[in-house]
């Protein structure tokens, strides 16, 4: 197999599973070349990702280990992303009864959850999350693919428990309105006891559906390693967890104007540019 | 930049927004190449992918047209996916009570629903869905990787319509066992009239479910391409919808082996061996 089509099933291989480690030995087996030139062909991928600025890709050493690329947007993508879809959610046309806004069309288009996914990952790798979790439905696209670019599995809070789910830890809270008593569950099979979480979510506006995942995720003895959601209102300021990160605030839902967004905190602070 | 590091990019993009497509001149541009230099790498690319068969790269001439990558594993590939499936799921310690199987670490993983998304994906290509479909919880992230490797938008149909969503259309059904009336919505605004849509689900035991999505559909006035299902259960093998294709069949399941599982019949018939 010539260098150029090896390169090309390199980078195929590791972009079309982040996360996922492939062991040189594998590698070199696929494109039968010595593991040498496999190590040789990655060296050179690593270095053109990191040159265009198209991720990390990481070599783990040691038996059970192997390559694998880590999807890293640079702030200024980020920062780029987030200003596209500041705009795309900022059309009047968005705007429902009751000052809602409508979401769905991004919250489900892959490219959409992708990004953001590849966003949530990095703000939180560091701190190597060994699960994602949200509760149905909407925020599962970003979960999902936060978890992919992790390569990581995603675990499901549901509303109910399921009898296709087994056994499973149920918690009550109350809603945001403080009138009705709401229900939250975890298959125990889901997730071990004492891991790393992340949780995501899609909109946070009190938080006291964060609250509640982590209420939950006590019961696991988890270990919460950050809330990445993608718009956070700007009121209340004071939500009921501690920290979060937004990718998106919204400041309040015109009629007339369209709804107002703004740039997250960890979005300006890092792009190095004023919002 | 130099060819080797200009193929990395370029197979990079491909490769990571599958179905979407991207220009020539936007390439070159972003590698700082001619057109024509770009062309070259793309037919590179192509031919290194079709030799390894990873999948087809594929070029839309005219304005408004450019390159595009299309997942398409191979029939063999396909089968061993499902083979491997069949043994990750056939476990004995996947029975819950009542006979029922234990599927979300599987369905909610990033590689495995990725790696079914591209196997829907194949199969119903030809017809050119440009909608996926699927209701509310379990079948998410099936449908939003099928709809990743078309490169279309997903849509979700609820148990209850949303105040989020806005006008939605909703529609009642008798679950299967016939006592109970259950509701179906989808957002006005989800899907424009006269699309066409695939639909996808996790699980079909007598096709109520999967019914109650075209008798949806209907009221968009959409033309379905077909239904793509993770597992159906052999018996009834009369379901409440004239076709569809599960990739796995459930033929029994037993306390001490395990679930008992074959292949579908289009992984059968369209990967050469017998089952």
């Amino acid at each position: 197999m010539k260098r150029a089509d090896r390169l090309a099933a390199i980078v195929h291989r590791l972009v079309n599973q982040p996360g996922q480690l492939v062991s040189l030995a594998q590698l070199g087996q696929a494109f039968d070349a010595a593991k040498s030139t496999a190590s040789e062909d990655v060296a050179r991928v690593r270095e053109a990702f990191r040159a265009a600025g198209l991720g990390r890709v990481e070599t783990i050493p040691g038996v059970g280990g192997g390559v694998r690329y880590l999807p890293e947007p640079a702030p200024e993508t980020i920062r780029a992303w987030a200003e596209e879809l500041q705009q795309v959610l900022g059309q009047p046309g968005r705007v429902l009864p009751g000052g809602l806004v409508y979401l769905m069309d991004v919250l489900f288009h892959p490219v959409w959850a992708q990004r953001v996914g590849e966003v949530f990952a990095t703000w939180f790798r560091e701190r190597d999350p060994e699960y994602v979790l949200t509760v149905e439905t909407r925020g599962v696209p970003l979960a999902l693919f936060t978890a992919r670019a992790l390569g990581r599995p995603m675990v499901l809070a549901r509303r109910n428990s399921r009898a296709t789910e087994g056994s499973a830890v149920s918690i009550h809270y109350a809603n945001e309105g403080g009138d009705r008593v709401q229900t939250m569950s975890l298959a125990r099979r889901a997730l071990p006891e004492g891991r790393r979480v992340l949780v995501v979510d899609d909109f946070m506006r009190g938080g006291g559906t964060a609250r509640a995942m982590i209420q939950l995720l006590a019961e696991f003895r988890a270990d919460i390693v950050g809330i990445a959601v993608l718009i956070a209102t700007a009121k209340p300021a004071k939500k009921e967890v501690g920290s979060f990160e937004p990718l998106l605030l919204l400041e309040e839902v015109s009629e007339e104007s369209g709804p107002v967004l703004r740039l997250g905190p960890r979005v300006r602070r890092t792009s190095g540019a004023s919002a």
